[in-house]
C-alpha cells in the first residue's frame, strides 16, 4: 500500500469514527494526533459545571456511604463517594472523572485537626459539583446536622460494633461532634464503636444531602434552618456593618465564648 | 481500495495512535467503537489516583490564586485552582477533568459557617489529588497557617485595596482568622480590605502548599509543625487511651476552653 493510500484510509477512518462517537470533539481530537492525544482531547472537555444531576435513592446513598467509610475513604471521601458513586452508577460519565479519594483529606475534621465534620465536607463537595445553589444547600445541611440526633442510620450488618447511642452535636466541628457522642455513649474517641458511629453518620449525612438535592432538582428545596437566637444577638455588635464588624460565621457563639 | 485493505489500515492506525497517546487504554477505546464512544471510554479511565505531579513555581501558584479569588472562585475554589490550574497549564490532562468551581462551597469556612479556612480546604484537596501523603502535608499546611503572619503576599496590582496589616490566626478556623485580622487592622469583616486580605491569604497558602508538594516530590518533605504544649497537656486526660478518651483534634484547646 502506498503512503497516499494509507493517508486516504486514515481520513476515512476519522470520518467513520466521527459517526460512531457522535462527534466533532472526537473527530477534532483524532485530527490532532501528534500534537495532543485522543484521550487527552476527548477528556479535556467534560461537560460544563454544574454537572447534570439525576434524582438518587437516599437509602442507596446511605448504604454506599457506610460501605465507603470502611473502604478506605473514611468520612469525607466516603460522603463524596456516597453521592458521586451513585451518580457514577446511575449516570456514568462525567462522574467517572473524579477519584473520590481526593476528598479523604477531610478525615478527622481535615487531616485530624477536628475542624469541619468530614461528612459535611465530602457531601458539600458533591453538592457543589451538581448545582449552582451549593451555598444554600451546604449551609442547610450543616444547620440540620447541628440539630439532629446522629447516627440514626442502621446498617443491615454492622461492620465494627453494635451501637445504640445518638447525640446532637450543636456544632459543625468534628471535634465537638465526636466528643459529644463519646460523652453520651461512654466509648472512647479511638474505639471501634466511635468508628462505627462515624460510618453511620456518613450514611445519614450523605442521604440527607441527597434528599436536599432531590428536593432542589424537583424545584422544592426550601432552607429551613435558622441560626440560634444567640448568634443574632452577638452579631448585633459583631456582625457586618455593626460597631465591631469583625465576625464571620453561623456557629453558636456561646459554645466557645462567654457572653459579655 | 478493497475492504480488506481498509481493515489493515484501520489496524495500523490504531497501532500508530497507540504510539502517540501511550496506549492500551485508547487502543481499547477505539476497538470498542460501536459499544461505547471513544470520548466516553477514554474519559472513563483517567489515570489512577494519585495523579502525577510536576514541580510548580510557587510564585506562579500565588498569582493564579490571587486572580482566581476575584474570578468567582473565592478562597476555597481559588486555592484549588491555584494549584490544579497550574498543573492544567503545565501538564494538561488529567488536570482538565475537575472543575475548580466544585470547591467553592468552602468559602467563608464552608458555606459561610466560619469553620475551616477555605484556602486550607481547597489547597488540601489539590494536595490530596497528587500524593498519597496528603494527611501529613495537609496537617503541616494547617499547622504552618496557625503560626504564620498572613497575608505576606503582595500583588503587583492590588485589585480591591491597599493593605499592610498582617495577623497570626492561632487557629485553622476562618472565623477566628478573619476576626484576628479585623481586630488588628481595624477593617470590618465585609470591607473591601478584608476581601483583599483573603485574596492575598489564598495566594500565600496555595504557594506554601506548592512548596510542600515540591519538597515532597524531591523526597525532601519533613513535617516541622508541632502541636502547642497545651494540646498535649489536655490530651493527657482527654486523648486516645486516656481516662476521658473523648477528644479528636490538634487545635489549641485554650482558644475556646477554660483550663481546669
Amino acid at each position: 500500500m502506498s503512503v497516499s493510500e494509507k493517508k486516504v484510509s486514515r481520513r476515512e477512518l476519522i470520518k467513520d469514527a466521527g459517526k460512531f462517537v457522535g462527534g466533532a470533539a472526537v473527530g477534532a481530537g483524532i485530527l490532532k494526533l501528534g500534537s495532543r492525544s485522543v484521550a487527552g482531547k476527548a477528556a479535556e472537555e467534560p461537560p460544563e459545571w454544574p454537572w447534570s444531576y439525576k434524582k438518587l435513592d437516599p437509602q442507596a446513598v446511605a448504604e454506599r456511604g457506610y460501605e465507603a467509610y470502611f473502604n478506605n475513604l473514611h468520612c469525607s471521601g466516603g460522603s463524596f463517594e456516597a453521592i458521586v458513586g451513585e451518580l457514577r452508577e446511575q449516570v456514568g460519565y462525567p462522574y467517572t472523572l473524579i477519584p473520590s479519594k481526593m476528598m479523604d483529606y477531610g478525615a478527622g475534621g481535615q487531616a485530624g485537626w477536628g475542624t469541619i465534620c468530614g461528612a459535611l465536607n465530602g457531601s458539600s463537595a458533591a453538592i457543589n459539583l451538581v448545582t449552582e445553589d451549593y451555598m444554600a444547600l451546604s449551609s442547610e445541611l450543616i444547620g440540620w446536622y447541628t440539630e439532629t440526633a446522629i447516627p440514626a442510620y442502621k446498617p443491615s450488618e454492622p461492620k465494627k460494633a453494635e451501637i445504640e447511642t445518638t447525640s446532637v452535636s450543636g456544632s459543625a466541628l468534628c471535634h465537638v461532634s465526636v466528643t459529644k457522642w463519646c460523652d453520651a455513649s461512654g466509648f472512647g474517641s479511638e474505639s471501634p464503636e466511635r468508628s462505627e458511629r462515624c460510618a453511620r453518620l456518613v450514611a445519614q449525612v450523605s442521604a440527607h444531602a441527597a434528599e436536599l438535592l432531590n428536593q432542589h432538582a424537583a424545584g422544592e428545596f426550601e432552607a429551613t434552618w435558622a441560626a440560634p437566637t444567640v448568634v443574632g444577638e452577638c452579631l448585633d455588635c459583631h456582625g457586618p456593618d455593626e460597631s465591631q464588624a469583625n465576625v464571620f460565621g453561623k456557629m453558636d457563639c456561646l459554645k466557645c465564648h462567654e457572653p459579655h
